[in-house]
């Protein structure tokens, strides 16, 4: 697209009101705007950035097995009260508001209830089984504070995976199917080695349960890590002598640093359906409580941590995958001039091969396209300005090295 | 997809507790699931229907030079204490929450004071209009009453375009523009013969507004009609002298119609930019308030329309371009023989020539399928039974007419 339409403006200065950098830095490329403490709405490039983002954890949930399903924000208290959780004092996050006859709604902060009960019309027999129901919907946390920028915010979209199986083992297996698809996203949109299937107490049901930790500075956790085996443990579960012996992991190995919790995969067991009455006739026609596991990504909590991870002192950088566009032309000079025609017919030729390229084609200074482009931090900056309409070579700068290559129409386009 | 991984099941009954035909048919094909009234969850089949549609009016605000954007459903105060619509008695659909420090918060029912607020930061001079800015975002209605399914729900996604411009006559540039890409929407998703631009009431800033209204039997609304003018008035105007005048209308002419309202577009004027401190500077610096306007449709309400124009006494029927799927295969006879291996062939063919293809492979009879069939309302039904194992000719059904072809694989996959 012509940057001369974007509506968003970059800012020179990180705004005050921000103290984690993700935030500052988004913020100030025009990628998010902060509507209140915890609460950001997205603007065109960092939503198309949080889309590629979705676009990735989608493919690889489909990729096994998932179906794609949009529940509801409302939350009817029914179904809250059989599990346990609609109290304040269970769950401490909870926005709550009102119909007009009075009656008590919930602003959902989860969607094992929901799911359960919606279920409990599609399941039955063992036949039935397993499936895979996963969403992209927005989560509201009355979280007391948030200093996080979009690592942890007030409303945020989770992309939250159920499992209904028959039991334990088939439950299993599609929980190492989970993992295996949690590490491609994390490969995927850049993260991979800084990211660690960490154990984590599993709560009442189950011993164990696993969050991915990114290694970062940044990071609200603290884990312990035995790079060996790319395994690490929360600080639930650091003093606990059977975790060792389960993962093999010699305590003197490990090394601790601060993390980002960027996903966790949870067996819930039959906590739910024995609550919400969701269960299955065996082959005997024997009533069975369906056997559950929960698995969930913030897609913008992804997009705080790439931040947090990668960007410089320059601004934003992105890696391919997630990038609101791919490359950043420019032309230099003035509007009109022989490198604004020559721009004009390159990005022309970019729209036509379906490359995504922003064109900064607006009528300002060199210096202040070169600022706001290292603010954005597209991956690859093409230059046409005196020297491309001389010699027929663009320069490349490509944003995470700063390398430079010159290249001809023919080789950008191939 | 395969339908024996399809998690949704049909149900024989209609449920008890929907009047709306839209809502009865979609939860008995099991496309949406009734959390509460007015509050409705999308299942895998519902939710590529909506995202179809969802997908259309994208494209056609994309090509008018809308700039997508994701605003948030948590609302501060603030800006609407300005624009004085904070008060229930002002604005009586509120859903307000609370965080923990016991400031209020509202759930957004639209989002003309946010965006305003937030495009202060990015306009300031003419050279930054005209903008116009759109996105897909739940809107939460406190509705008195929610009887008509998914036509009028508490929660439900809308597609909500602003447009922010220098003056009238730019504004009205692009209102016009807007009309035809609303037409082009109706047009596409099946509706447009049966869909007139309605004259209503304009506000206190302007005269008149648009509504565009379906001619359904359903519709909760009254409008009269101009066939020849292709118009129509609404109940607010249809006692104005001054509308006839304006659109030429003969009120002898007008024939009454139940209607369902599918999209509104708004002159908004400077009502929310003078409220809200938007304003530009002009060539000559003069600060000049915003002309802005908004347009709406709601999807999910787009979606219930076409079920209740559409739907015939079996079940659903789906135009092409919203279908869940294109083709619905289905194998007749029992789970191995010769017709399932051919059906399933047929199957992998359409997968590959990336055809959109539900495949009924359960082994369940004929009738039930048949009956299935009907209900989800997939545009062609092509059956793989003893027949087409003897002639190699698929039967190929035409759901909305019941037409009936006899194809070979070859000019099913041409």
């Amino acid at each position: 697209m012509r940057q001369s339409r974007l509506f968003t403006k970059a800012r020179r200065e990180a705004p005050s009101d921000e103290v984690a950098k993700n935030a500052q830095l988004l913020v100030r490329a025009g990628y998010i705007h902060k509507e209140m403490a915890g609460v950001y709405s997205f603007l065109p490039l960092g939503l198309r950035t949080l889309n590629k983002i979705i676009g990735i954890i989608r493919e690889e949930m489909n990729a096994i097995g998932g179906e794609e399903v949009l529940l509801t924000t409302l939350q009817d208290p029914e179904a809250w009260k059989k599990s346990g959780r609609w109290d304040d004092s269970v769950v401490d996050v909870w926005f709550k508001t009102h119909l007009k006859n009075g009656s008590e709604l919930g602003l959902g902060n989860t969607h094992e209830e929901a799911l359960t009960a919606l279920m409990t019309e599609h399941i039955s027999s063992y036949k039935d089984l397993p499936r895979y129901v996963y969403q992209f919907q927005n989560k509201f946390r009355n979280e007391t504070r948030a200093k996080s920028g979009i690592m942890r915010a007030r409303e945020f979209i989770m992309k939250d995976l159920y499992s209904f199986s028959t039991n334990l083992e088939s439950h299993n297996e599609f929980y190492e199917k989970v993992a295996a698809a949690y590490e491609n996203i994390f490969k995927r949109v850049g993260i991979g080695e800084k990211t660690y299937r960490t154990f984590a107490s599993g709560g009442s049901f189950s011993k164990y349960s696993h969050e991915y930790q990114t290694i970062c500075g940044a990071g609200e956790d603290t884990i312990y890590i035995d790079d060996s085996k790319r395994l690490a443990l929360n600080k639930e579960v650091y003093d606990d002598a059977e975790v060792y012996a389960t993962t093999g992991i010699d305590k003197a190995n490990l090394k601790e640093a601060k993390a980002i919790e960027v996903g966790n995969i949870f067996t819930l067991s039959t906590r739910f359906s024995e609550a919400l009455g969701l269960s299955y006739k065996d082959a005997e026609g024997k009533a069975t409580p369906v056997f559950m596991g929960s698995y969930g990504i913030g897609p913008g909590r992804l997009m705080g941590t790439i931040v947090e991870l990668m960007a410089d002192e320059n601004g934003l950088v992105w890696p391919e995958s997630v990038a609101p566009f791919s490359v950043h032309l420019m032309s230099l000079g003035k509007s009109g001039d022989e490198a604004f025609q020559m721009a004009d017919a390159l990005y022309a030729d970019f729209v036509k091969a379906g490359v995504e390229v922003l064109y900064d084609d607006r009528d300002i200074s060199a210096g202040q396209k070169f600022t706001e482009s290292d603010l954005l931090g597209i991956p690859r900056r093409i230059i046409v300005g005196r020297d491309a309409v001389a010699t027929g070579q663009f320069e490349v700068v490509t944003r995470a090295t700063g390398e430079v290559a010159k290249k001809t129409r023919t080789e950008l386009l191939s």
